[in-house]
């Protein structure tokens, strides 16, 4: 590798890690306070001056997260637009907008050079995902040279941004093994900021993103908009498993299989995820695609 | 078998199937939706007279099944109390309180002649137990034969009254597999209810009983009184395994684990059940016993 291809970037100096934005997927609330505790304990030893970033950790929607809900009146991961962050508000407006703004007050204001350098949203789902990170663009080097080095690959300011997305776990509930899984990523993410930070050249490098290509909803009585099918139970759990044209999709609630009428195989995700059913998704689909990842460092 | 050895009880000549007792418990709530729609058709061809038995389908909390949640105001399944049901109550008691007076009134009065004969009522679990039937006496002989008829044992006034518990299935979802277990329960329960109604004699013997001992909560924090612990990863979804003095219980979320502390094994259910956070049960533990159950027919 020859150093003048290497791309240099600015330092990661701050970086926020966000649990509880939907305040009944409880991984991240627990490992938020978890962290918390950690934090205050590294700073009564002093120990805080070997961090190469700050990092901040947040509780995105306290008053959800104590309700033991996604939300009080409204999603608060749909709030981060450039007109409930700047545009007019009322006090009577619903809490996840207000919220939504002090959020940008501490880690913001989003676009301006005071925002911090990356976030991280810790989110769970009852789908069977694993340990799966979206990002929002694709050529998101920073998210992708993260992506690669959790050995996970799936699709993708300058803050840069990535959601943490683990499952299955039922909302409300945190299982053991869920909650490690997110802890070692959150660790393996810092650390990977660390060594950025730290001056290491990461090489370029190709890697596998999941690009959305759309959503299928469930089968609805068109009198009632009542569902009438569930996930068939050969493609229940089978996230990021091809599913092929006339392959089995729902199971009618009198016992029938309705099979995928798509022409091409698509990988499915999101199966079965408990607040998409409000959303009118069943699952999404996505298309496979190797992207080519710049080699990079920090700028020094 | 002697004949004169048979208790002979009366017919049950009307039976209740209730979901949505719990709203977010979809597995219920789709089954009795399906069943209404399948006994219209019934009715429509005019095969209603075969039936032995008539069958009553409900869904019991409306209100909570359409906001998707637990309960609106309060816990239904605590309002079938003697002081709730037969008290002065205001127009502005909480609606489960009303409601359980709506249903005493469709389904009871409870414990008068004139109530219905057996209730089965459909509920989910985040836990993983899969298809269990809970009765709330172990004297209980129509249920105990039910419950060998279903190969199924678990823990039972004169309307027999029991409880279709199955999991693991989160909350506010359908997963195809527990909705056809469910489906397939009630179906043999009601072969069943047919076939004592026409005339059949049941053999006694033995049937294994788990007993509620007692419950567990989470470790908590004394102050915020948060968890503190999540199920340990080698106790999850392992419902009705016997636990031991000694195996690991919780995991705390610093990485911890923390034992039983029991001084005899026994077995444990509702292993990490979403809605018991809020009533201080992380898991509940049990003793397994035979019950001799009595030889018996239908009073002729």
């Amino acid at each position: 590798m020859e150093v003048d291809e290497v791309v240099c970037l600015p330092k990661l100096s701050r970086v926020a890690v966000c649990g509880g934005t939907h305040g009944n997927e409880l991984s991240g609330v627990y490992l938020v306070r978890e962290l918390v505790k950690v934090d205050k304990k590294a700073v009564e030893k002093k120990a805080e001056e070997e961090e190469p970033a700050s990092v901040l950790m947040v509780l995105s929607n306290p008053r959800a997260i104590q309700q033991g809900q996604r939300y009080v009146d409204t999603d608060l991961n749909r709030c981060f637009t450039h007109a409930i962050l700047n545009g007019p508000m009322l006090d009577t407006a619903p809490y996840e907008m207000i919220r939504s703004r002090e959020l940008n007050g501490m880690l913001g204001p989003k676009g301006s050079p005071e925002a911090v350098d990356l976030v991280c949203d810790l989110h769970n789902t009852t789908a069977n995902m694993g340990l799966c990170l979206i990002a929002y663009s694709d050529c998101d080097w920073i998210c992708l040279h993260i992506f690669r080095h959790l050995q996970v690959s799936q699709t993708s300011s300058n803050t840069w941004e990535i959601t943490m997305e683990i499952g299955a776990q039922p909302h409300s509930v945190v299982r053991s093994n869920i909650y490690t899984a997110m802890k070692l990523g959150v660790q393996h993410m810092l650390d990977w900021v660390r060594s950025f930070n730290s001056g290491r050249i990461f090489e370029g490098g190709f890697v596998d993103v999941f690009t959305m290509v759309k959503h299928i909803d469930y089968p609805r009585d068109s009198e009632t908009q009542n569902i009438t099918a569930a996930i068939h139970p050969q493609l229940q759990d089978r996230d990021f498993c091809l599913l092929h044209p006339g392959d089995p999709l729902f199971q009618t609630f009198s016992g029938e299989t309705l099979t995928y009428k798509g022409h091409q195989p698509l990988y499915p995700f999101f199966i079965n995820e408990c607040a998409y059913y409000e959303k009118g998704i069943a699952l999404s689909l996505a298309r496979r695609k190797p992207y080519h990842n710049m080699a990079f460092k920090v700028h020094s």
